[in-house]
Order: C-alpha cells, then structure tokens, then sequence
C-alpha cells in the first residue's frame, strides 16, 4: 500500500477549508549563522498546535457518514488526540481518546476542552492498541490510527503540498528536506509530495537518541525495534517501531536518518523562541535542532525544515 | 507633510528584498471564543525581531550614498536601534545607537551584534535628542529618527500593504484594525494604506496606560504630552506625546484609541504562547490585549490585528 502525490493533492482538496495554510518562513540572523538558506514550515501554528489535524481532519472526512455517526476512537500522546478530538468536534461527532496518564497536561487539556472523552492508561503496564480495539469493537466506533493508515498519510502530506506551493511561488528548488519523525506519517507524506515537486531533493529523518528506530530500520532496510528503555523529553516522537505502512515509503524517499539528544533539543527550543519568536515543542524541535548543531552539511544549500508542533507545558517551557 | 498609499507601494518596491514579508495567521480556538474573525500580522516574526526594520531599511536607501557614507546615528529603546543597526550592518555603514540604561537586555546584545556602536544614556537626567542631535552634527552622521519622518512612516506602512495583499487574496473586507502605537509611526503608514484599500475599516491606537497620549490627543483632537510619570513594561511603547508628523496623519485615519493595562499585557503575552504558539514583547501584544479584553465589540467583525515584535528579555518572558 502506498501513495502518490495525486492522493495528497486530493486530500488537500478535501481538508483545505477546515485546516490553516500555515507559513513556511526565513530569517535572515539563523541563513547567516549557517551560511544556508533555510525555510521553517511552521506547523506549530497550525489550528490545535500541530500537523496532526491534517490526517485525523481526512481521515474523518474520508470515512462514510453512517460509518462515523457512531463516533470515533483514537490512541495518542497527544497531538493526534488533540486533533482527533478537534475534527470530531467540527464534525458533531462522538471522541474517545486514549492517552498516557504522563502526556503533558496542556495536551490532555485541550483534549478534553474540544469534547472528546479522555480515557487515560498507564503506559508501561496497559497496551494503547488493546484499550482502543476494544472500544472499537464494543461500540462500533471507527479507529482513528496515529500514522499508519493510508488516508493518514495522504493527509500529513498536505502540509507537502503547501511548502512546495510556497517554494514554487518563490522559484526556490530545495536541496535538503528535515522531518521529524515519530511513527513516520509526516515525513512519508511530505516526502512523497516534495520528492514529487523536486526530483533531487535529499529527505532526511530526525528522531531523539534511543528513538531512532526510522534510522536503524532504514540502514537496515527492514523495520527494527527500539531496544533501549531509556526516556526523553520529546512526547510527540516516542513510538516503538516504524510502521508497516509509513517505512516502505520511508525507504523510498529517504536518504537516511538522524538522531539529536535532549539536550539539543532544550537548547533549540530557547534558540527558536529567541531566534524566531515561535514556541515549539520538544518533538516539533528536533528537526532545528538537527540543522543547529549541523549533524548534515548545509553550507550553501536551501533547506526545509518541519517544525512540527508547539504544544510545550508552560512549566516545562519556563524552566528551559 | 503626508503620505499616500502611493508612497508606501514605492517604499515596498525599495525594501522588499531586504525585509520578510511576515504572515498573516488565523487561529480557530481565537475566532471561536471571541465569536469573531481574526488575523494577525506577526511582525514579531520579521528580521531583528519587529516591525522597524521595514523604516529603517527605506530611510537608508532613501539617503543619497554621499550622506549615508559618513554613517547614521539613531536613538530608541530597542526596536528601532536593532533595526537600524541592521539595516546599516547591510548596507556596510557605520552606526552609533543612543539607547536607555534600562533597555530590555536583548534590546542590547542584538544592537550591538549587528555592529553598532551603543551609547548608554540614563533616561531620567539626559535627552536622547541631544545626544543624538550633537553626533549628527560633530560627526556629520544622518539622524535615523525613529517615527516622525515620512520615510520612516512610509517604511512602517508597507506592513499595511502586504495585510492588504493577503486579505485580498482571500476576498476578505476587514471591519476593524487595532494597532499598538507608540510615537505613532506604525498605526500612521499601516492605516494609511489599509484605508485606501478598505475605505470603510475602523482603526484604533493601542497604547499602555499612563502612556496613551495619542488616545487622548485624537479626543482632544490636538497634542498632548503623557501627565503622569507612571511605568509600563510595554518598552516599546513609551514616547511622551505624538508626532508633529505622524499624530495629523493619525486624528485623519483613526476612529480613537484605547488603552490597556500592563496586567493584561502580561496574560496576553501567556495566551499567546499557548495559543498561537508566538513569543510576543509587551508592546508587540497591547493589540491583542485590546481584542481579548473586549474593549471594542468585535462580534462577527472581521478584525486585523498587529503583532508588532517579539523582542522580550527571556527571563521576563520566563517569569510571567
């Protein structure tokens, strides 16, 4: 299974009246500070404050309407339950969203202020997928999956879609594309869509150490496990493995992976504040962050960089 | 001495490829709870981190090259000494920058990054003017003032060009524009242009209180210093009394002014990081504490407003 970017311009047709046209920005101080010309697409200000509201708001366009009417159910740190949550609303649809009992309260807030009922699990004791299989089956719901799910995939990519538009209007081709990438949807979408528009662009993965399973699948070539336990700050990126629908695209259009600490991280979410006047979050930072601390070489080169959210605690934002 | 929409189309003409053209932002969670139609004109996002940069740029490519090269001299509390600062560090001239004591740090730092010479004055017991006025001469440097020079305000207004050209993009006729307003300048260019181009649009002047000369200028519809000798956190916004120039522009453009308190500059600066994802400085979000306190009803208007820098000293922006 896979997609074209034929399905992404379909998708955008379909979900351009419910989603923001977010701006894919420069700055003169970082271009000089890299010797680059880099372009932000800020999905962070995107409406629920990130990308995610492109594939759930397809998705629940896509499904038919005697399908949905018995409301949806979706799994998700965050981002996606926020979005999930947000687009049922829009539709007058029932949400059910199950979150980690840890996701950061600003996410499980908003959740629950766009009408969805939050069911919170224990993510080290509880499987996600069993608790919304469940529901699925005994109220006849329709699962909303984070990223592995074709429609999904076609709807992230229409943030793609946008940057090449923006791009083209300024007669700019890209020579480097970094992406976040979490369970992959984003990056699977946009790079099909960008790859599409610009034939010689190099896409490139961005995932925390000890989540970079998309980096370790891909020099592999086959899908590999994370195997280490270990924590980090970016909530929105922790997803145990690549997907079986999003890494055979991945595979295709990516030239590889990268991994940033959490350190970075923290260190470019100040810089983006400072710097940029945003506020992102730690898995909507990675992809500067990898461009900050020149894990690639950029000099001279335009590149395009996701940042891919901004639904930061405030606490947790302060504290930086 | 005025400008036309006329003058602000020859000055983005000059500036453009020395400025960003800023988005212009629509935030769904905003609109809904203010049952309105917002869009915001992040100039906070625009190189040196606001709005000044576009006056600066077009007073210095408006001086001949004979008076330019012996350097400029400008004093400010902080946006407009980056910018000019900028704007001369592009242009290869020598700048020296009069700027308070008590400037937010950020303010400082940058100015002087962007390689100009800063003089310190102490706000209470000096006059900037004069300090500023006695460089120009000993040095034979041109004075960059910071509003009141149609220049300057030609510069300010090409923000109002490019709201114009997104608005009419999307077909959308805006009923109100609320714009901060210090010595002026910006509110003067911006609402000139947008007037020309939506004859019906409201405008108002946003000031801090204790610092809202131009609200009770325009209803006593002549100049009148600021009495008392409060404090503001909004730096920015801080001139004693309208420009000669900028304030009969504005008794002409303006429906009236409206002031906001620093309490609620401060929970604005809060929501706005957490809705719109943008750091806001004080000054740059009055706008936005105007709308959010309903101090002019907005209900079903179609509303712009300016964002107008996000130059804010990280630990205050950490402690609010």
């Amino acid at each position: 299974m896979t997609i074209s970017f034929k399905d992404i311009e379909i998708a955008y047709k379909k979900i351009k009246d419910f989603i923001t046209k977010t701006p894919l920005v420069s700055n003169d101080y970082i271009n000089n500070l890299l010797d680059a010309e880099v372009y932000f697409k800020l999905e962070n200000l995107q409406n629920t404050g990130s990308f995610k509201l492109r594939g759930a708001t397809h998705k629940i366009l896509t499904l038919s309407s005697d399908i949905i009417d018995n409301g949806v159910v979706a799994y998700s740190s965050g981002n996606h339950a926020q979005a999930v949550a947000y687009a049922a609303m829009k539709k007058n649809i029932s949400a059910k969203i199950i979150m980690p009992k840890n996701a950061p309260k600003i996410k499980i807030e908003n959740t629950k202020e766009y009408g969805a009922e939050v069911i919170l699990y224990d993510a080290f004791f509880e499987s996600r997928e069993q608790i919304g299989n469940d529901i699925k089956e005994k109220e006849n719901r329709s699962l909303i999956k984070p990223y592995d799910d074709i429609d999904i995939i076609a709807g992230q990519g229409t943030a793609g879609f946008e940057i090449a538009e923006d791009l083209k209007k300024l007669s700019i081709t890209p020579d480097i594309y970094l992406c976040c990438c979490g369970g992959g949807g984003l990056i699977a979408g946009t790079s099909t869509y960008l790859k599409h528009e610009f034939p010689n662009l190099k896409s490139y993965s961005i995932e925390p150490e000890g989540f970079d399973d998309t980096k370790i699948s891909l020099e592999n070539k086959k899908i590999i496990k994370n195997s280490s336990k270990t924590e980090s700050i970016c909530d929105a990126l922790l997803a145990p493995m690549p997907g079986d629908i999003t890494f055979p695209i991945n595979l295709q259009n990516l030239e590889g992976g990268i991994s940033v600490s959490d350190e970075e991280v923290k260190k470019t979410i100040i810089f983006l504040s400072e710097h940029l006047k945003i506020v992102v979050e730690p898995g909507g930072a990675v992809a500067v962050a990898a461009l900050l601390n020149k894990k690639i070489n950029v000099k001279n080169k335009k590149i395009v960089v996701m940042i891919s959210g901004g639904n930061i605690d405030l606490d947790l934002f302060s504290s930086l």
